[in-house]
Order: structure tokens, then C-alpha cells, then sequence
């Protein structure tokens, strides 16, 4: 099963759940517009490249739809509709009045210059253009794309409004309008979800002891931010291996020493652990911000952790997480 | 090989004897643009039916598209593509300022109410309007649509701009200004080019003998202009078979005859032939204008008419062609 | 009954004389809309007056609206809907791609001054602007507004379009594209419906001998037209009187009496005659180009022309139309 | 004198108290813009009605106009011009950027299938969207129209835009962007004035006793948010009586009540009353939240509440409001 | 050396600093795009005079461009390139999202009636208005221009849009949308800039004795402001001399002096000082507010003030700044 | 005396001669819009540079502006004003309905390579483009622009319109719809310029003899054209001479020695002569179609030919003008 049949049998899934009527699900199931472009660009070699362009929009129902824009060699249309689908799930099951839309181009950017990328996103959005803007469609970065088209992309646009339109995408540089705290945005959001967790569980983040498995953008803020809050960082880890102070990590120490040898094993007065090991440690809260399925039915019974956040996408397997959740409900 | 793939490979062999840079080839290739909607339709029964439509633009290089709508289950994307493509060679090698296009939906008019054509055709002249226009793309009418699916065509975008844009389709009814002379233009092409070729072969429509395989819009059509041209039309031909009348037939009686029996058969003063019997018939011009593929390599060395008409879709087999040809054609 | 209730009633009786189906009757009865809006104006005496402005556009389906703008103290609603549906009517029978619209402002424009005409007019063409333009709504002059006035509705409407829209209205200055031959348009159509009836009945304009009641601007150029095609005029009229010349009468030497005298009296080489004697002269043709009502039961024995070209509004009576045409009409 | 003539009399009235300049006053006496539409629509049994329908914009110099749209067969256009004017009043009042506007459509909405309905809405969105929009006029439920009106109005509107436009209308379903307690901003507005109203008597609403007259969505709200405030309410009353309990009533008991057998009378613990005793009680605040005309100069002596807060219209005669009033004000 | 050549050099030392690219220094200095428009005029005379407007824009990049209007015989292009300019760094130096423009008009207003400057604004405004709007740039006062200029450019320019569009103009008046507190904006700077110069050396604004010269906008509502902080203002001048109290100045008696004899010299209970004298006062705050260039090498070092607040336009020249700035800063 | 000055003094001297209103000279006397734009430019080399472009639209009253653009070093606001107060003049006198316009970009095309002159050209039209427009402003070539340019100035138009816009250039490749016949429209205006003086003159090209000073794209065209109607062109030269044959030159062998050797000189069966000689042979008819000033009072008594055309700029000195015309007219 594809992207798509998959998105397509969780809906139903969910419709029949929710009793959902055959025609609202069958709209639900048919995504409103799908814009394919060909983008004629002329490489650093003088020579012209076409390539293949999609936007997709699932959803205008709710509001202008939003969804991410990818340069990838594997981009499919039916990879496009699965996503665009689930972009309108997800703003609408947090009531933001968006609906779902998902953008790629079939290029592989890693052998393209600048120049070729620019001239690339600035083609893309001048044939995509008419069914974007502020009130239709606000694309976003994804895979292999950045602020800095983003900026191409209200560029492009700007110049074809006569005028400047930040609001036609999110994610664009901070100097032209672009949101701040966005590079540390899932960070902070698993710390909401924690302190919600928390919140139900009767205790507080100040206070408790939390170990991080990753310390890349995710779990590297997810430390700072908890420290902050006043919870006691007591492990965290990268491919390498993890560290472990149950007094609490010295945070700069470990950036330096990440600084200094790419890795935070050894950084002194920390015992070097396993990434096996931080899973299982004796911490109120545990954030696995790795790798998916790390968490299964061989360790899950090891965790002894009270709140396992995911930070990750999908670190406990779903028997694991079913497991895990009967133990954890008073009954 | 499907019809894209089999007009890609007819592009590449005209490229390569014309001799088309590389970078020229590449984008004639691509459609510039493909538009697949979702169509929510209430159907009598107030069931909601979702039906997916389709525009594809080839090229607007040359003015704005031009290309029919069609209404078919087996409609599909690479079908479209091959017939946008084909829509913009046609346009150009008549020097005619238009791009090429081509739409359709994936139904069954057959089964559906004309409300229910009505509500389809509105939606979707609602979500493709975008891209169409006088100025932009400009639907006909194609397999299973008529004038009257034009004139909703134009009362659904004309609403939206506010004023009657009757120029945003081809095929209307001519009440609201579409062309006249529609219903037997292509009967009046093929008077055109049998005109022609009598220049290029050094005689006349006037005073010729015509044979005509097919009694339809196009068969029937030729041979009342024939007649009004001044040519003597011998032979006609229907399913069931033809008539012959070596002095020419009385046209009124021939369609006496089919409108009480269904077919020319047995129309008084003329002797009943087979359809293969009129191919081979002694006449100076013969009109294959029924079916493809009647003419072969097992019948041409029969056929006798200087002129071959074909109206029909490629009624004369490649092989059949280059035989006939160089045996047409004076050394 | 007043206009309106008329038109609805000549509406009525074709309808029913056309067998049209009561759904098709009861839309071309509704106009399809009115715009009213308060014009503040302010005067050469500085104070404001607020004008009561309207455009009735009764049908768009055949193209855009086309009716004059009339500025009159007697103005209303129902008067202006009464003129835009006969609107429609004559741009269809006349095949014109044209709907019926009709337009008012309650004034006395003899009370006002060029200033204040222009500021009423400005304003008025800045409210009405949203329904004109050449695809919805076109302009044109009528009771008491002229070439003058359609300019500044020209010259508002292109302000706000950004460039010289002059297909808004009909009816301006030539220097600015208006039509030339407007001034004799009437006479010419007048001229035009003779040579017509002259080929029904078999004669030429050419030779005919012609009387005309009325030598304003539309009896005036009928003489001259007349005369340019080769017809004897022998008499021509104004309010005071006539004069009569068997053998033709000098336009030259009318014109100059005319001038100087104000009246066609007295030209030299003339007989002057009443108006009552013009009508029943011994002459092929009689235009009756000045009041209504002048040919009726107690003298339409007595007209001895063949042709009788109605040039007035309605200058014979019914009855005596339909007494002169059962008399007229070969059986 | 119809509507329109008191609406005009009392704008009369206030520029001359205000010493308004004439100028200023003549313009505000001419609505901005009448648009009067026909609206055939295709009627369930398949024949055609053509509806009259109107949007009255009295001004637009405070922003977009603002007011109702009502379904009625006694709308007149008198009547839009009155109600419109007094919107441009209230908006400004209260200073609120927006002028005042007011629709409505002859038509008997109790004999209309809710499909009828629905293409009468979206046809007459689609006639009149040429004036309505977020910055021209912003229409609102108001006779037999609701938010089921509200939301084909602005997906007319929306379609033809292009996106979602939820600004072009307000009381809209909170769904699709409707502001949530409009259902009891009325109560609530009745409310707030009490409140400023005790301010300034150097009062407070809790601890109040409350007195009633009538139970609908007015009094109904009002009583609940009193009672929410701290206030004790005393009686209520609908058409068939009141109810008293001057320890307070029981809103639970008074709902269920009335559930049960359509009116408050017959609540336990309450003493059955008239209306008119209600308005005689000795209690701190009287709210007539029923009829108009229910305090006159009869019984405007027996009033006994220090604060009459007026919630239905004109519950009190304007000789009984002089006299109360002089009665009330500290000399 | 011309405004425009002093604004280029300027601009040239600060990149020099910033050590800015030549790339983004070469775009920095040219103003994006300058509109000359020509605009006739109809003058109370009936003559037809043609005034010289411009507007320039010097960048768009950080949002619409914001700069004022102004109407003055001198106004050339270079002085409107270069307060563009200006108006670029100032809104980028607060981080307000605007670009930096200006508009002029070469007219002497003070020999036009009111009716010819509003022809002169609305005609400017319709030429001008292609690159001005909400998104693209916003004119505001400027010398000689006003509230009404503002109004009238809105007025234009909404009846072209079809509807109010008040956000096009700053600066207009507080009826239809104009800010409060405009009139005294620059003192509450004034203030603003005091107090953090306050809290920068440790004092506080209320308790301080202050010192101003000049009484007219900036000045008399500074010292308004200031009193009302808790300042003690002991002293105030205008061009015919000073008065000082150090016991703090009575606003109320300075006003009513002012508004009697036209200057604040004799205000009972105050010495009479002369404007050089006021500069030396020993007080904490100094606010020069009347001309510039008052504070030279001549007089800084008898100046007792702490803080010297500039209000007026460069009151203290470069040396003496360099001068009292070394001497005050601690070391 | 810049051309502005020159242009504005030929106006001044033309509208006492027609008696113009001073009114309308001094609003002929206003170019109505002047645009200047900066135009950053990346190079080849990657450094960015800014040039300045400018259009003037001297008049908008009779139609769409019309108007060449020029690239050159040396382009002045002023004259550009000049050209385009000319091109008012030219479409008026030949009664086109245009106005006229003139723009241009400081910079030296000769050092620029074809990339940098498309991102050049696609800026300025970027830039530009709100004042183009097929009914505003239509751009053609002129020094140093070209087809190509054109080309690029409609893609970068049309690209932003959302469909081709060929309209908006004149002098574009006739593959996207240029006029056909332009590169030797000068010369067929020379021709019938000939051809009406033949007219007056009572003689006829046919049957005359031509000589022809210069032999490039004008004198080239010119004794092509001369000769297919049948003129005997008896010499013709170029900067290093010309030749000259009583019988008629053999344009073919003309032809074919510049191709050879860069210049006619030495033709076969041709004599050589001067420049110089060629104005004074005794033909019938002399175009003078390399530099200005050629005739002059010096050689202009020499000049044999009945009628001159003046096929360069001004070949013909005013004084030698006057002389000539003086003897020529019959009295």
C-alpha cells in the first residue's frame, strides 16, 4: 500500500468510527485541486532541464490551505495527496482555520547550484502562482527546502502583485518577516506536551528528572528548555552513545564537549551509557527524539520512566504504546 | 504503447528530422500544465457522487489553448496529454494563433440526468475556470458533449465575471453566438481538400464521379455539397450496405429512403452494392467516410478513383498508404 | 396605465401571439436589475443639491445593455423600465448582440448651468460605473444629453479604468471616436425603409416624387438624402406651413429662405400650401416628419402616396394605419 | 406616514436640535444606493418564480455598510431605505467604522422548501455581490433568515472570489467563523446597561432583586446571566402569566417547568402572578423584555423598581418614560 | 552640496562602517522608482494652471513605503530622492515593516482658495494613486499639507477602489479613522526620550527640575507632559524671551499670559529671562525646542544640565555634541 | 538648446499659429506621466549593477501611448520628453488614434552581452509594466533595441498577465505576431510619399528616373520598390561612392558587388561618381536618404530633379528648403 491508500484507509477508519455520512466522507476522500507544471529551467550549463511540479490541495473548507513545499527525487502525486490529506487533519484538529495542501518538485537538489534551485522555485511559483496566496494556499520548508526559498517564493510572487506579500509563505528568513522561535518550534511544543502531561499526572516539570535520547535540533532544545523550566536534564544521547549525571547535566559542558569532538560522550563528570540504557533509566520523564521504534515490546517493560514524550516520529511501536498505556492507566 | 507514449515517440521523429535543438524537443514534450479537481456532484437521487475532471494545457506559446471537453469513463490523464499535444500541432500547422488543450471527466453520461450533466459541467467550469478564458484556454465541445454543455460552460464562467463572455467556448448553440456552418464543417474540409487535390491533379470537383463510404454527418454532408459543387455522386454507403447509380444518385430520395427505413438500401433507380464493392468502384473520387482501416494492403490495388478522401479516422492503413501513394504519384 | 403597465401589456400579447412558455414570459417581464443612487451635487451657488439618479438594464442575456441616459424632472422608475425592455426588444429584432438598458436623473437641466451638468454627470457615471462598461452596460445620448455629456461619462469612466475606455458610450464627439453620420442616422434609416418599400412595390426612390411634413433634422436630411439619390422632393413643410414645386424643389434656395426667415415660406418659385394639403398630394411618397397622430381616419382617405415612411413617432393613427394598409395590399 | 417618512421626520427632527447645516442634512436624508434585483428561481415543481429582492445602502463614509437581509412578502423598499438609514444611526452611535445598509426579498419563506431557499439565496448573493463584500457591506440574519442563509451567502460570495471569504457576512454558524454568543447578545447587552445603570444610581447588580416580563430569548438570557451575576430574580412572566418567589426563583425549576407544559405559571414554590402585577413589584430593577407599550401613563405611578431597563421595543410610552423619568432624576 | 548628494554621503560613511557590500550599497542608493506627473488644474479664475507633482519611492523591500507629502514652490527632485531616503532609514532604524518614500508638489499654497488645492490634491492623488495603497505606500503631512489634504488623497482614492479605504493615508483626521494623539506626538518622544535617558544615568524623570526652550508645539506640550510626570518645569521662552521660577512654572497662568500678550514674558510670580540665560539655568534637564544650532562651542560649557533633550532640529552643532558627550560620559 | 527646449518652442510657434488656447498649450506642454526606474542588474561577473530607465507618456487623450524604447549612454529625461511630445504629434497628424510616448535605458548595449541585456529588459518591463498595456502604453524598437528585445519586454508582460499579451510591443518577431513588411516600411513610405508628389505633379513613378543617395536599409528598399513599380534607377551610391548607368541599374549586379566588396563602387557597366554628383544628375526624382544636410544652399540650384524626398533625417537644409520650394511651386 501506498502513501495515499494508506491515508485513504485511515479515513475511512476514522469516518466509520465517527459514524461520518457516506457524502461527507467521500469528499473527505477526494482531494479538491491537484496542479501539475512543467518547469522549463536553464541549468549553469546553458543547457534547459524540464521538471516535473506538483501543489496539491486537499482541503479549502476550513480556511486558505497550508502545507509544505519538497524537492525531492522520489516526490510522487499520490505521495502529495497523502500528505496534502493530512495537513488538513492536522490543522483542523488543532481548530486552526487552515485547510491542507502539499507542494514538490521530482529534482534532486543536492546536484543543483543555487542559481539552478532559484531559477527552479522562481518557475515553480509563477506556474503554481495563481492558485497560492494569503487567503488560498501558504506553502512552507519541508524535505530539501529552507527559508531561503521561501523567500525566492515571495519574491516571485511579491513582484507579480506589485507589491511585498510576506504572508503568501511561513518559514521565510526573520528579516523579511519571518515568525522567530521557529527553529526550536517542536522543542517547545514537547515541552507543552509534557507540562500537559504533568499537569494530568499531578506533578510539575520543575522538579522532575527527565532523559533525552537525541540531541540534535530536537532534543538538544528539548534539554535547554526543560533545564530552564527547572527540571533536572539527568541523560542525554546522540549516535554515538549517552551520558549520564543523575545530579543533572552540566549543559554547557556537554555543548562544548559536542563542539569539540561531535559527539557528548565523555563529557566529565558524566558516566558514558549506552542509548539502550537512557530508555530505561530511572527518570520521571523520558523523550526519545532518535529514531522511530525504538521503544518495543522487548524494552518497553524496562522503561520505567511515568511519561514517555514522543518526540520522535513514532518511537514506541504501536504494541508497545497499547502495552505501556494499559500499565500506565489506574485502572 | 499508450497515446502519450505513441505521441511523444510521433514528436521525437519530427523532431529528429526537423532537426530540433535538444533544449526545444524537452519542452515540447511537457504540458505546461495539468489541473485535476475533485467534483462533488448532487445527483437526483440527492446522493452526493465526487467525479474527477481534468484540463491539460500543452502549450500557450502560440495564443491561448484550444481543445475539446469530454465526457467518457475511460478518460485519463496520459489520454489527455497525448491529445493536448496533438491539439497544439494542429492549431499551429494551420498557422492558427492558439496553444493546445484538451479536458475531461472520468463519467457516464449515459446514465446521468441532464441535471445532473448540468450540476457536473457548472462545478466544473467553476474549479477549471481559473486557467480558462478567452485570453487563456478555450473549451469545444469533444466526445459526449454538445452545445448545449457549451452554453452552460458560458453561463457559469460569464457569471462570474459578471457579463456575458460568450467567447470562452467554441461549439455554443448559435443563438448565443456560436459560429454557423458547424454542423457540416468537417464534410465542407473534406470538399476543401478534394478541391485541392483536383488543382494539384489537374481536374475539377465539377463533373467528377464520387463514391462515398459512410451516409453520416460527414458522408452525408459530402455528398450534398459534392452535389452542389456540381459533381455527380454515384455511389453511397451505410452499415447495411450501399447504392449505385452510375448517372447519379437523386439525393432527395436517398434520404426518403433512410428516414422510412433507416438505411439508403434500396432506394428506387439504383442498384444495392456492398461497402467493399463501393471501394473499388470506377469513380474519380472515392470518400471513405465510415469507418478506419478500409482500405489495405488486400484492397487498394482495386481501388480505381484517382482521389482518396479520407474522412474517416486513417480509413486508409499506413502500408495501404505508401502503396497507393507511390503508385499515385507520377515519377 | 402608465408606460410600464403598457410595455407588460405589449409584452403580453406577443407572448401569447408567440406561444412563449410562461417561464421564459415571467423572467422578461422582471428587469433583470436597477440601480438607484443619490447624487449631492454641489452648485455654482455653492450649496448641495442631491440629485435622484437610476440605470434599469432589463436584459443582459444577447450582450451588453445598450440605452440612452435621458436628465429630466418628469423621470421614473417605472417610465425607465418601460424604455429598457423595448430596448431589448429592438436590438433583437434587429439582431444586434445587445441587451436593454435605460437611464435617468430627475433634473431640469434647462435650470443648470455647464458646470453643474458636468459635476451631476461625473458623479452620476462614478456611482452607476460598477454596472457599465462595454461587456455590461453601454450609454448613449437621449432626451437632453448629448455628445458633451457622454464625454464626461467617457472621460470619469476611463479615470477610474486607468486608460481611454471610449466603447463605453455611444454618441460622443467624433474627435474622441464617436461615430460619424449620427447626426442624419435617423433620416438615412428613414431613406433605407423607403428603397425597401420601393422594391416591395416595385418602383425606385430614383424618379419618385416625394412630399415631407417636417423639415427639422430628420425632414431636412430626408430632403437632402432624397435629392442625393435621384427622388424629386416637391414639397416640404415646418410649423408654419409648406411649399410645393411639381418639379422639384431647390434645397439650396429652401435652406437659405430658412435661414434668414426662419420658415420654409415663401421660398421663391414655390407655392406655399398648408400642412393639412402637404399630406394629400399627388406624389409617390409621404414622410410625415413632425408630430404624431397627423394622418388619421378623417384624411387617410384623402393621401394619395403610394409610400407613407412613418419619420415622426406614430404620425398615423392605428386606426388609419390599418385602414390605409387593408386598402393598399393587393388582395 | 410609512416608515421611511418617520425615519425622515425624526432625522429632521435631530439636525435641527444638532443645528445640523443643511448641506450635511440633505445628503444623510438620501440613501447612497438603491440595487433592486429580479431573482428567477427554479421552484421544486420545476416552473419558474421570479422574485423582487433589494439591498438599500443608506451610507457608506464610516466603512462598509452593515444590516440585515429579511425574507418577507410585505419587504417594500420604503421600508429597506427607513431600516438601513437607522442602521447607519446605530452603527454610529456607538461608534462602530461601519454605514448602514438593509436587504431584503419579497417572498413567503414559511411556504418555501429549504432547496428553495437556498438557490433564492445564492441567486440573490449572486445579483447584489457587486455591492456587498468585506470593506462594502456586510450583511446579517435578520427576518427569516439564519445562519443556514448566512453560510450559502458567503459560499455564493466565496466561490465567486475564489477562497473563503467568512468577513462577508456576520451570524454565520460559529462553524465556518461565526462569533460564538450570538445567540445571547441581546440578554447580555441588556445586562451591560443595567449594570452601567446601577453605576451610576451607586448600585450593584448582585444583591438586586429582579423583576421579568417575558421568557424568550431575551428574558430568558437575562435572568440566567443575572442570576450568574449575584442577582436575586424574583419574577418572571410569558404570554400566560408570571411567576413570583421573592426569596428568588429557581431557574432549573422554571425551565423544567416550562419544558413540560409551555409556560413558567405552575412553578413549584412560586406564587402565581399577571403580567401586570410583575411590573408593579417592589423589586430593585424591572426588565419588560416582552411587548411594546406595556408602561404607560396607567400604571407608570405603580412602578416601583428604581432601574426600568427597556428590553423589548418601546416597552415604555414616551409620556410614561417624561414622567418616570422626571420622577427619577435627583432634583 | 544638494540634499540628495549629502543623503548619498551619508550613506556611503555609514555602509563604509557596516562595511556593507558594494552589491547591496549600489541598490541602497538608488530610489526604487520616482512618478512625475503633470497636473492641470482648473483655478478659481477659470484658468487652467499645470502643477509639477512627484512621488518617489527609495525601497519597498521591508514593506509599504511610508513618507510624506509636500506643497512648496521649492520642492525639486533631488530634495524628494533624498527625504525618501531618509524615510527608509528611519522606519528601519525602529523596525516599523516600511519602506521610505516622499511626495511633493510644486505650488505656492499659500496664494491657492481652498477649492483650488483640493482639485490640486485629488488630481495629484488619481495620478499618483497607481503606485499608492495600503500595501504599496502610504502618504502622511508634511509641510503644508494637513488632516484635510490627508482626506481628500483618502477620498480619491476610495471612490476609485469603491469603497473606503482609510488606511491609504496617516495623518488624516481622527473622524474617519486618523490616530489620536497625533498633535502631540512629537513631545510624547520628547518624553519617552527623557525618560530612558533617565534611567540610563540612574535619575528619574518626576522630581527633576526642567528647562524648555520654545513654547509652541513641541515645547508647551512638553512641558505639559513633563508636569504631569512629576517634572518640575521652572523655566519656558518664545522668540521674545523666557521667564524661570524655580519653584516650577503655573501652566495654566503661562497659557493664559500667552493668550493675552502673545508671548510668555510677564507670567506673574516669574523672572523674566532671556532665551541664552534659560540655556545655563541649573537644572536637570535641558529641552532646546526652538531653533537649531543653539548650543555651540560657545555656550556647552556653561550648560548645567545633565541631560540636554534635542527637540528641535540639531540645536546642538556636532562640536559642541562631541564636547558635552566627552565631558559626560563617565570614563 | 536641449530638444526638450526645441520641442517646446515648436509648439509654441505652431500653436500661435493655429490661435490654440493657452489652456490647452500649456497642458500640450506637460509630458502627463514620466517614470523613472533604477534597475538592478546582476552581470556575468556576478557584481550587480543599477541602471536607470525611464518612460514619458507625453499624452494619453487620443488612445493607447506609442513609442520606441532606446538603450544608449547618452538617454536624457529631457530627451525622452522631447521624442515623446513628437510621437504625440506624428499619431495625430496621420490621424492614428495613439498618443504618444518614448522611453529609454542609460547604458552602453555595446558592452552588454545578450544575458545581461534580457535580465535588463525583463526588469525595466517588470518595473515599468504598471504604465504598459495594450489599451496605455506599447512599446516598439528604437536605438539599439530589436525584435529580440521586444520579444523579451511581451514574455516578461505576458508572463505577469497569465497569458500572452503580443498586443502590448510593436516590432516584435513575426513568429509571435509582428507585422510582416516592417524591416522596409521606411522605404515604402518613401515610395508612396513619391508617388502622391507624382500625383501633384502631374507624372508618374512609372517611367522615371530615380537616383538614390545611400544603399542601406532605406536607399536599399527604396530602389528595390522603385523598380518593381517600374522607375528606371539610373544611380546610387554609398559612403565610398556611387555609380551611375543612364539605362538603368542591374539592381542584382548592385547587389552582388556589395556583397563582394562592402560597397557598390565599380559595378559593372556602371560609371562611378561622388556623392555629389549624384544630387546634381538630371533625373526625375532624388531621394536623399543617407545623412542630413546634404542639400544646402551651397549645391541646391544644382539639384536638376522635379521632386526631392527627403528620405534621411532632414537631407535638405531649412534655407535650401525655402529656396528650393520657392522655385519649384509654379506662381
Amino acid at each position: 500500500m501506498n502513501q495515499w491508500e494508506n491515508a485513504l484507509s485511515d479515513l475511512d477508519e476514522v469516518a466509520s468510527f465517527l459514524e461520518l455520512p457516506q457524502d461527507q466522507t467521500v469528499i473527505l476522500k477526494s482531494p479538491r485541486r491537484i496542479l501539475c507544471v512543467s518547469l522549463p529551467v536553464r541549468m549553469d550549463n546553458w543547457s534547459i532541464e524540464v521538471f516535473e511540479g506538483f501543489r496539491v490541495q486537499h482541503s479549502l473548507d476550513r480556511g486558505p490551505a497550508k502545507g509544505g513545499l519538497r524537492y525531492h527525487p522520489g516526490v510522487t502525486i499520490d505521495e502529495m495527496k497523502a500528505l496534502a490529506m493530512l495537513m488538513t487533519w492536522k490543522c483542523a484538529v488543532v481548530k486552526i482555520p487552515y485547510g491542507g495542501a502539499k507542494g514538490g518538485v521530482i529534482c534532486e537538489p543536492d546536484n543543483m547550484s543555487s542559481s539552478e534551485l532559484e531559477r527552479l522555485t522562481r518557475r515553480y511559483t509563477s506556474e503554481v502562482g495563481i492558485i497560492l496566496g494569503p487567503e488560498k494556499d501558504i506553502p512552507a520548508p519541508d524535505v530539501n527546502t529552507n527559508p531561503q526559498i521561501m523567500a525566492w517564493i515571495m519574491d516571485t510572487y511579491s513582484v507579480n502583485a506589485g507589491y511585498s506579500v510576506p504572508e503568501v509563505v511561513t518559514g521565510k528568513p526573520t528579516e523579511i518577516g519571518g515568525s522567530e522561535g521557529r527553529f526550536d518550534a517542536t522543542a517547545r511544543g514537547v515541552i507543552s506536551t509534557i507540562e500537559e502531561a504533568c499537569r494530568v499526572t499531578g506533578t510539575t516539570l520543575e522538579g522532575s528528572t527527565v532523559a533525552i535520547q537525541g540531541a540534535g535540533n530536537v532534543g538538544g532544545n528539548v534539554a535547554k528548555l526543560a533545564t530552564d523550566k527547572g527540571a533536572r536534564v539527568v541523560a542525554i544521547s546522540d549516535v554515538r552513545g549517552g551520558i549520564y549525571n543523575p545530579k543533572g547535566l552540566n549543559l554547557w559542558a556537554v555543548a562544548a564537549r559536542t563542539m569539540k569532538t561531535g559527539s557528548v560522550c565523555g563529557t566529565p563528570d558524566c558516566r558514558d551509557i549506552t542509548n539502550e540504557e537512557l530508555l530505561t533509566l530511572d527518570v520521571d520523564i523520558l523523550v526519545p527524539a532518535a529514531l522511530g521504534g525504538t521503544i518495543t515490546m522487548d524494552n518497553v517493560e524496562s522503561v520505567k520512566a511515568r511519561i514517555v514524550a514522543e518526540a520522535a516520529n513514532a518511537p514506541v511501536t504501536p504494541e508497545a504504546e497499547r502495552e505501556s498505556f494499559s500499565s500506565a492507566v489506574p485502572s
